[in-house]
């Protein structure tokens, strides 16, 4: 289950599953039970989601068109997982991994796949498809940075998930790395403690994040998200589309990087 | 993970991964990330599945009658493995209903679909489809039959699982219920205390192997396969095919039931 699509404010598919296995009182364990359930419903949506395409009616020259990019979106998600899978947050990744990682798992498909797909079956020139590429590439890490941001500090009414989700679970994203790297010795000392504890409880997160915004990061973070929308608006000024879909592009980008959702 | 791929003497994709993870050292459960991987490689043979089909050079008309059985059998895997989910052993389904899921979830995507594919692919009539259609689903069927056999006295080596693995699992599988049917009272409470007890030793599982075999659900189950495979030859020998697909199917049939593979 992907990060942004379970902050929307409802449970995730696993846990409406476990749920339905509780209220029918079925034995063996809900949660497992749940997880097996959402992974079947994720394998449906896979095929279905295909199979959506397939028998859109969209001409087979288009749709032709369309594959290559859509097997590419596809595989280079699960690639991307495979790669967050592995990982590890006491290396302390650099920055440029978790940005790649989080282009190939997330903005890619979330962004510049879609956008690319749309500008290949209705026929674009080569070159617009690049631009279109390169501003879909740019907001997707806006969008990212933004979801980590969230995974933070986002309040679980927002998120969906519980508060401070990305810390409990230890996840090596943007806002972490910046953090330790922008912390001076002491701070980076106590940011690695909390890190590698044991269970940490509502206090030990609270003081996690205190400790995060006084390295500076997500101000550092804020201002990133900032150059990287102005970067895909630059993009934009560059296609050779007409005024109201470059409007739309540029509403877009807003509406993919803004504070709360 | 479907039961049947997973009985053949190498360790399922979650349990190399798993193992991956420790050779790496890496942090966190390393049964977690075995899972979380393994998902995702099916993810991906989801995907390649079908991207190889489509560029398999099959023209495009060819194809056009393939999809439809394609989906069908991606579909109704998935929907059969969530039925298989939600039977609860405690409940005794009935083999009507045992059979049902496991035409639904294994038989029907092992023998029948990839036959039905094959025969509209390369523009079969359609008496010639549904011909080769039930003699899959009978072949399927009694496939199953052998692998729950398997999955109850079948050794480690040949399965590549724990000896006794769906008994530790309590699943409701055919050889489970043809016990229930089959004991007479006080043997019946015995399988049900076993079915309900906690952890099973190994005594255990010994003691549940022999008293299954002693209702005779093992004699009815091979009893059953042996009618299943007759049956399917039946199907053949209607077929206006000619003598070497006869045989070969005739020998499909064997292979898919044998009692060890």
């Amino acid at each position: 289950m992907d990060a942004a699509s379970s902050r929307r404010g409802r449970p995730a598919a696993h846990v409406q599953f476990s749920q339905w296995h509780r209220d029918r009182k079925l034995s063996g364990s809900a949660e497992r039970f749940g997880e097996s359930a959402a992974i079947l419903l994720g394998d449906l949506c896979l095929i279905w989601a295909e199979q959506m395409l397939r028998e859109s009616g969209v001409d087979h020259r288009s749709l032709q068109r369309a594959w290559p990019l859509y097997d590419a979106m596809r595989t280079e998600l699960a690639v991307g997982q495979f790669a967050d899978l592995t990982i590890d947050v006491r290396d302390l990744p650099s920055m440029d991994t978790v940005l790649e990682v989080a282009r190939r798992k997330s903005g890619n498909y979330t962004v510049r796949r879609p956008l690319e797909l749309g500008a290949a079956m209705s026929g674009c020139s080569d070159r617009t498809i690049s631009g279109l590429g390169r501003y879909g590439e740019t907001v997707g890490e806006a969008f990212q940075l933004r979801d980590d941001l969230l995974g933070v500090f986002g309040a679980s009414s927002v998120t969906g998930k519980p508060d401070g989700q990305d810390l409990i679970e230890r996840k090596a994203t943007s806002v972490v790395i910046a953090a330790h790297t922008l912390a001076d010795p002491p701070t980076r000392r106590q940011l690695a403690e909390l890190m590698n504890s044991g269970d940490l409880d509502d206090g030990a997160i609270e003081r996690w994040r205190t400790l995060i915004v006084e390295t500076g990061a997500v101000e550092w973070i804020e201002d990133t998200i900032g150059h990287r929308v102005s970067a895909a608006l630059s993009e934009i000024d560059q296609l050779r589309i007409n005024a109201p879909l470059r409007a739309a592009l540029a509403k877009m980008a807003a509406v993919c990087t803004e504070r709360t959702e």
